[in-house]
């Protein structure tokens, strides 16, 4: 059986969403972060970076979110319910794209602007430029490329809409979503699907539900 | 024809490396960074975030150099010289781990460093705390799992040795390597190989060959 390191309270939610989307039993082992937010030295036993998510699955552990997801479709979701087949080249290039894009280049600027934000009194500059101007690019990149569509890839939901609702969700919580309707609706929506609301029921987090 | 649009100076140099180790035929179209070190309207034209590298395939415009390694492997990498086959389903998800790692948990605190070392008058401690802190710990983590072996994931070249040797490329310049002697060897061998001085040749770097 599946088990899922689950740091709380962060991304690995989504793993857990994940999980129950694709209908699999899993083990979940619940860690909490110290008083500086950091995860403490129970999961860094398990792995050296102390990162949630981790699964573990036979004798494979696993990391980063991208790739847990990446795996757990080539192995689990042979019907392509949640990826276009890997014979579709150019589709799982962007569906590739995607999953990279919501740990690479929307994450950076977001983990800047949450210790700015933890640290009012301290907002040098150059960093709070930096974060502010790239918050903007993406969120309105994310936007754009949204358009209309109820997913972000399209009509039904696939890998990268699980990192993007962590992204999309980080960014509510500061009030960041308010110029895009789109967005908002579109977390919304990932938020009330039964898989997520199962989710939180599991991992004890029902205040993430939508 | 594959078309790269390559941004001087910055990672997109070890997609060129990955396109001279397939042997692929490519037109390199060069850009270069203002003032503040950002793209300007040329590549904002090609891709809203103004990122590189970016590539174009016939009709596909693909971003992330995660993303760009899983896609020129899989379609031009056929006989699997630089990863290991799908059916490996294991392997396959930890080099697809070591894949996002580098533009995942690698790269935030990098790019924080950074624009903290641009500015030394402004070092909030939060901020210096958490990148310093992450430095050192992504350092050990990559220095312990490399071990004696000659590549990241064994004794061959595979897709993840780009993107980690553009970490650790970043790495050295700011003298965080002294205390990691196989890294700074992994880095050396890495920028020796005749397809990365080729690459740097084509894009006018060969300041940046070992």
């Amino acid at each position: 059986m599946i088990l899922l390191h689950h740091l709380r309270v962060g991304r690995s939610l989504f793993t857990v969403w994940l999980l129950e989307e694709l209908g699999l039993d899993y083990e979940l082992k619940i860690y909490v972060r110290n008083e500086q937010g950091r995860a403490q030295a129970d999961l860094r036993e398990v792995h050296p970076l102390g990162k949630s998510p981790v699964i573990e699955d036979g004798d494979l552990l696993l990391t980063e979110s991208g790739a847990i997801t990446s795996y757990l479709l080539d192995h689990y979701d042979t019907d392509n319910v949640l990826a276009p087949p890997r014979a579709e080249v150019k589709e799982r290039a962007i569906f590739t794209q995607w999953l990279h894009y919501s740990e690479g280049s929307a994450f950076a600027p977001r983990i800047m602007k949450r210790l700015l934000m933890a640290n009012p009194d301290q907002r040098p500059a150059l960093i709070t430029g930096f974060a502010n101007g790239e918050v903007d690019l993406q969120l309105g990149y994310i936007n754009d490329f949204l358009g209309d569509k109820p997913f972000l890839l399209g009509d039904r939901l696939q890998g990268p809409d699980f990192g993007m609702s962590y992204i999309m969700e980080m960014a509510g919580r500061f009030g960041q979503l308010e110029p895009y309707p789109a967005l908002q609706a579109y977390l919304s929506r990932m938020t009330a699907r039964p898989a997520f609301k199962r989710a939180c029921e599991r991992a004890g987090e029902t205040e993430r539900a939508g």
